[in-house]
Order: structure tokens, then C-alpha cells, then sequence
């Protein structure tokens, strides 16, 4: 708990409103209580800012004009939330062993596991050797999770979870903003990851804690190893997605897809429920449609790759030299 | 070891046969032998079924027609045989420290190592810290196993094998049967991991276990870091496999190939000896002919790209706009 | 240290010069000073052969010619390169624990670190459990180091660097010789990692370390999580790279680039300050103007990518049916 004067002194920022004002957590604009700080980078969000119950907000000068409650008013938003992110992440201090605030409800837990405080584990589940369980994390029961597993703080786990060795859940988001000299600061993620009921999550699969809200994988989804995960990404219910698949942040996945291996999908999306996508393809857009997609390079033998490849980037030029309009292709 | 009746019974199958028989063990239509049950999906595997030596076989009703042994009538034989794996399951309980039963000739195992029942480990191999080794699994002579390594059950790992950090070897494949509601079952996989000689394995490098026979990675042969082999998947000799490249299920790859780093490889390919696959490829079909093999767009400023990849995906258009046939390409 | 005689026996090779000369390390052709080794390849590199400080070279019969000093001639270089480089690698030994001879300045350490031989550790510095740092590592002030860490011998690491959980640092890189047996000899990687003041890597990232040189990851870069940076990398200050890119082998990397996530970006190239390159896509040569590039197939429904990647392979043949000439189109 930090109040609105000393965090708009750390930002230095202007200050409109009480000084004394106590600020318990942040939370997005449309989310945020009262007790609450949450910020503004665009006229997009001049509504939920004007109609929003946060205490206070981070704005910039002309998006102040639309702020209804505190306002700490700085040029650059995005820079001073990064900055004042950090003051609200708990800290885990010097892990030892099994805290003696961990309640172990008949678990079985290997050698040299570190299991911090508050942490709650439900009946039967199994943790591997070397495996890490951050402060207030809950795992339910009847999971087996491997060996050299990161789960860090306050991640929930479901019951019948199965995390194979190597896995890392909950891991700082990549959300970074830049300041005028283009260095980048970190944002403290405050979110967390919630695993659902009977989710499978293969080796070496990395899974980012949310910003603000939480990442969600939902119950019975399967991840194969060397998934990425980024912040606030949801993936829908008896999803299934293939080895070395990124999906990058907020991205939100529906129910029963099947996502190939070594597809990348790109953040701020949408896919519907029961998409098929092959491997390796790229999602470059909203999928708003249930069925197959792809989109990769076939294979080809070196050298007829490289007599392809030049006028594959010359497509354009091809067309026009041929008269082609897109409008009269489109009509047939 | 189950009786044929518990099977059935766990799968509420109708059984054709025996319910006293004993089986010992699960493998392929092909492979089995007295003792054990085998499954059949499809009449591609007809003459196999009739001819095979399982003392009892997973079948749908129609294939039953071509049993001549005991047989486990179910509607979904994918999803009955996905439970079954499960009885088969050696658990591997509460690992502490290294285990009585372990065979150490001369090794130097660091501190916090897990070493499981019944492993042995060959004269001048090094453990890193905080590697786990469970139950069963053989390591050569000469080896150099690094930190936070994951070696799981069962794995036969030769002489002269370096393994970096993070690696982990015998990981659950992606296997799963879908039923009726579109959940996913799990296969538990009881093949094993097999590495021969002189292979050397990057770091956070995953290779998962074979579902009832093992994943093989041939003697000589080099993984980079960041690698997915999924289950089954067979690697020939002195094959070179770059970063962040990824091979599907039961994909066999030849001798001396080298494939570049981030390569797709679809499942249940076959990839001859001598094959040069460059970065970044997707490999979507068999490969016959040693050579050397391409598949990427080529990079060009976003500008360019936003209009060329208009054309792309109209390809099939334009090429039907100028009255172009295939098959007249074709004899050019 | 080893002697002339020593190495050139090692390799079978005929030694031209002193036997008795000590040779106390190895560098490249351009870096070598007196005392130590290096080799040379092709002649290209035949004026910086005539003019090094080196007291010896591997060369084959025709560079000797080139040669002013002590010279190890074979007739496969690169084989003899790799064979030596074995003997002037540091064995980390044993490790147990804290060892007695670390400096660790008020940095709080979990249970289960493992420390080698002369590592410093900075101020406020905090390590996670069941992290691991080898002999003669040097770690800033104000960093947090996550879980189940490898930070492997000599690496580097500045002030207020953040590390995630299972990130590998100072693996070996993936260099190896190929006999004429088409066998592999893994080269040893005598080079370390060097990384600079505020710079965040994610989880399970991975890390090589040089092969005689560096890798430099400098000031202010932001890794994401699975990222893979080969050996002799360097990734110039402020630069940020998103999940799951792969950077090959001595390929520079300017300052203030935005690369996307899932990038393959090929060896031995240079991308100039201030490139932002979408995600997926393939940097497959050098980029020396600043600017946004991309390289990706576009996604589309899959019977549409069935028709249009027929067409794609048949590119050239479409073009030259349309009797369209490359110079033509370049003149537009």
C-alpha cells in the first residue's frame, strides 16, 4: 500500500488530487475499484476513463480532461505505470526448503523441493525432485508435477494437473516501456497464471504470469514442451497446441482448437472455438471462422528455391507488369 | 500384470475370450507377442491383425471379424487403449537423494543429484548439480550429464554422451485420444529413450518417451539447444540437428543429415541419409533424394511484404485470370 | 599449458618449429599474441596468416607457405582445431555447495544453490533455489537470479540483471569438425558469455558461450523466454528480441532492434541499429538500413493454401511462360 503522493513523487508527475489517498493494488481501466490505480495511453479509452471507479488514474495532459477522479498526470503513461508497477510486487525472500506455512494435505513431495509460504497442495499429488513452489501458490490434488518445475508466486493449479520436468509457470511477462533515451524498464507483472482442472503441460514449456489480470489455461487443455505462453494470453477449454508453439501476449484462444507445432501467433488476437492450424503457420489475424488454416513455404530443393524466391518477391511487380488489378481478380 | 477381464472391465468392452489371461505388457500389432495387448484401428491393419501373435487385441466391431485371438470389443479403440496405458505405468515414488539400489562405478555426481532404484552409471561420468535420475535408467562410461538435467525412467543413455543444463530426456509424448466430448486422454507412454554413443545434446533440449516402443537417437549424433524430438521419432547416425528445430512423432530421420535450426518436421515422415534441410524449412513430406532442401519466404521491407503478400494468397487467381494450366507447366 | 610437441602429437601432425614451446591458450588469427595458438582455413585469411603475433598456427601444406612461425601443418584444420581445443578446457570438478573460496557480498542465496570455485556475487544480489554457478563466475550487484539457473563457468554478469527461472548461460556452443568418416568432434568452447548491466532473459532461455571469443549481450537488452543466442553472438545495447527467436552462430545484432518472436536469424551476419523485424519471419542476409522488414507466409484457409502452393513452387515456370524477364521488371 503506497499513497497517491508518493507515488506521483517516484514518477514525478503532477499530482491532481489527494496526496494522502491510499492506493491498495493497480487493476486496467475498465477492472479497477475504488482502492485501486490504473491508467490511460489513448482517446480510445476516453469513456471507460470518464466512467471508471478507480481511485485514481495515470493520464497524460489531454487525456486529463476526461478524468473524473485523481489524476497523476505525467507525458509518458505507459513509463510511469512500468515504474510504478514495481512498488506493488511481492517480494519472495530467501526460499529454505519447506516453509513451515505450507499446508501439505498427504502429498508426496521428492528431495530438495522449496516450497514457500502459504502455499496449499492437495491429496495425492506428487511433486518431482529440485522443484520450486513460490510463496501463496495452490496446487490441487491428485497432480504430478515433475522435477526442476518453477512455479512461482501465487500461481493456482487445478486438480489432475500433469507439468512435466523443466517447466516454468508464472515467469515475468515481456512488457517493457521505453523511455525518450530508448532504454527499456521492465513492467512488474501483478497478475498470475491459473491452470484449469486436468491440464497436461509438457517439458521445458514456458508459461508468463499476467500483467495486471491473469493468464488462463483452462481446464483439459493440452500444451506440448517447449510452448510459449505470454502474459495474458487465454487458451479455451480441451485446447490442444503441438511442441514450440509461441503465442505472444493477451492473444485469446477458444475451445477444442488444435494448434500445430511451431506456429507462432501473434499478440492481441482472437481465435474462435474449433480452429485447426497446421503446423508452422503463422497467425497473423483474427480467426472468426471454425475450420483448417495454414500457411507456410513448401519445400523445396535448394536450388529451385532460390530461382523461386526472387520473383516470389517480385509478385507485385509481376502483376502490374501484367495489367492484373486485385479489384478484377477479387470479383472472380 | 492385469488380467484381460480388469481390462475390459475398465474400459466397459465387451470381451471376446478369456477373462482369467494374464498380460504382461502392451505393444504394437506387430511387435507383440504371447502375454501381450496390442490394438488395431483401422482395416489397413487387417492382415497384421490376423496374423499377429498378441494373446489379445483392443478392436472396434467391425475389425473384430479379423481376430483370431482374444479380443476387447469397444466403439473407441484409440481412447479404450489410452486408459489401458495406464495400468502399465511404472510409478516412480518419492525420490531421496541417491538410492541404495544404485550402481556408481567411479562417477563424480555433484550435490543435490536424485538417483533413482536400480540405476546404474558407467566409470568417469560426471553429474552435474541438481540432476535427477530416476529409476532404471542406465548411463554410460565417460559421460558428461550437466545440471538440472531430467533423465526419466528407464532411458539408455550410451558412452561418451554430453548432455547440457536444463535437458530433459524421457518426457511424456504428445499422445492423447479424444472421446466423445472432445476431452483429451492421455497416453502414458512405455517405450523408452535409447541415445548410443558419442551423441551430444544441447542445452533445454527435450526428447520424449516412445509410446510402447522407444525414441532412438542414433550414435554420433548432434543436438543443439532448445530442441523438441517427440515420441518415437528416430534419428540416424552422425545427424546434425540445429537450435529451436522440432520433430514430430515417428519421424525418421536418416544418417549424416544436417538440418538447420528452427526446421518443422511433420510426423510420421521418413527422411533419407545425406539430407541438407536449411534454417527455418518446413519439412511436410518425405525426402528421398539426398540433397540439399529449402522452404522460407524470403525477408523484404514490411512495406513490400504488405503488397506482395496480397499476391500471394491469389496466387491460384491469377494464375487462373491468364489461363495458365498446371499441366501445361508441367511439361516444361 | 602445453607444449608445441604435445599438441602437434595429439593431431598426428608434422610440427614446423619448437617442440619445446608452451603454448598457454588459443585465439583467432587476428586476436593471437605471443604464446598462444590459433588456425587458419582458407586462403583469405592468408595476410592476417603472414602478419599474426601468434607463436604458432594449424595450417594445411599449402597455408604453410603463409606461415612465419611456429606452424602445425594437417591436412584437416578444422579436425585438429577441434581436438586440441579439449585440452585447454577448464574441468569444473565436483561441486558441493557453497565453496569456501566464493565472495558473496550481502547477496541472499536459496537452499540447494550450488557455487564454485572464486565466483563473486555483488551486493543485494538474490539467487533462487536449486541455482547453479560454476567456477570463476561474477555476478553484479542488485540482480535477481531465478530457480533452477545455470550460470556455467567464467560467464559474466553485470549490475541489476534480471534472470528468469531455467535459463542457461555458457552452454557449449554448436561447433564441431567432421571427419572424413563423416563422424562429429565437438569443438570446446573456450570463449564465455558476457552480459551486460540491466539486461532481463526469460525463462528457459538459452545462451552459448564463444568459441575462442565472447558472446556479448550488451547494456539494457531485453531477452524474452526459449530464445536461443549461439555462440560468438552479439546483441548490441537496448535491443529487445520476443519468445522463441533463435540467434545462429557470430551474427551481430545492432543497438535499439525490435526483433519479433519465433525470428530465425541466420549465421554469420550483421543486422544494423534501429531494425524492427516482424514475427516468424527469416533474417537470411545482412539488413544495413533501418526500417521494419518481414518475411512470413501469410495464413489462409488450408484448401486454398492446397491450390495456391502448387503455384508457388512453379513460380520461375509461370514466368517464364509469361516470357517475363528479371531485368525487365528491375527497370520498373
Amino acid at each position: 500500500m503506497h499513497t497517491l503522493g508518493e507515488l506521483a513523487k517516484l514518477v514525478n508527475a503532477e499530482l491532481v488530487g489527494d496526496p494522502a489517498l491510499t492506493i491498495t493494488s493497480l487493476a486496467s481501466i475498465d477492472c479497477a475499484q475504488s482502492g485501486q490505480l490504473s491508467y490511460v495511453m489513448s482517446e480510445k479509452y476516453k469513456d471507460q476513463l470518464k466512467n471508471t471507479q478507480a481511485s485514481a488514474v495515470i493520464v497524460n495532459k489531454s487525456l486529463q480532461n476526461f478524468c473524473n477522479t485523481n489524476a497523476i498526470v505525467v507525458e509518458d503513461v505507459y513509463l510511469a505505470f512500468a515504474q510504478i508497477t514495481h512498488l506493488f510486487k511481492h517480494k519472495v525472500l530467501h526460499m529454505n526448503g519447506v516453509h513451515a506455512s505450507a499446508k501439505i494435505h498427504n502429498a508426496a513431495i521428492a528431495t530438495n523441493c522449496c516450497i514457500g509460504k502459504n502455499v496449499s497442495i492437495g491429496a495425492n499429488t506428487t511433486i518431482g525432485a529440485n522443484t520450486v513452489i513460490e510463496d501463496n501458490s495452490v496446487i490441487g490434488s491428485n497432480c504430478l508435477i515433475g522435477s526442476n518445475v518453477n512455479i512461482l508466486q501465487s500461481s493456482i493449479i487445478g486438480n489432475s494437473v500433469v507439468i512435466e520436468p523443466g517447466v516454468v509457470i508464472g515467469s515475468e511477462g515481456f512488457g517493457n516501456a521505453r523511455d525518450s533515451n530508448k532504454h527499456w524498464h521492465s513492467i512488474a507483472h501483478l497478475g498470475n497464471v491459473v491452470i484449469g482442472n486436468r491440464v497436461h503441460i509438457g517439458a521445458n514449456t514456458t508459461i508468463d504470469r499476467g500483467t495486471l489480470e491473469d493468464t488462463h489455461i483452462h481446464k483439459g487443455v493440452r500444451l506440448d514442451n517447449l510452448v510459449h505462453i505470454a502474459h495474458n494470453v487465454v487458451i479455451g477449454e480441451d485446447t490442444a497446441i503441438a511442441a514450440c508453439t509461441g503465442v505472444a501476449g493477451s492473444t485469446h484462444i477458444g475451445k477444442r482448437c488444435m494448434i500445430g507445432g511451431m506456429v507462432g501467433v501473434v499478440g492481441h488476437l482472437n481465435v474462435c472455438d474449433d480452429v485447426i492450424v497446421n503446423a508452422k503457420s503463422t497467425i497473423d489475424k483474427n480467426i472468426t471462422t471454425p475450420g483448417i488454416y495454414t500457411g507456410i513455404m513448401p519445400l523445396m530443393p535448394h536450388k529451385k528455391w532460390q530461382i523461386v524466391s526472387v520473383w516470389l518477391i517480385k509478385l507485385d511487380k509481376i502483376t502490374q507488369y501484367l495489367n492484373i488489378k486485385l479489384t478484377h481478380l477479387k470479383g472472380k
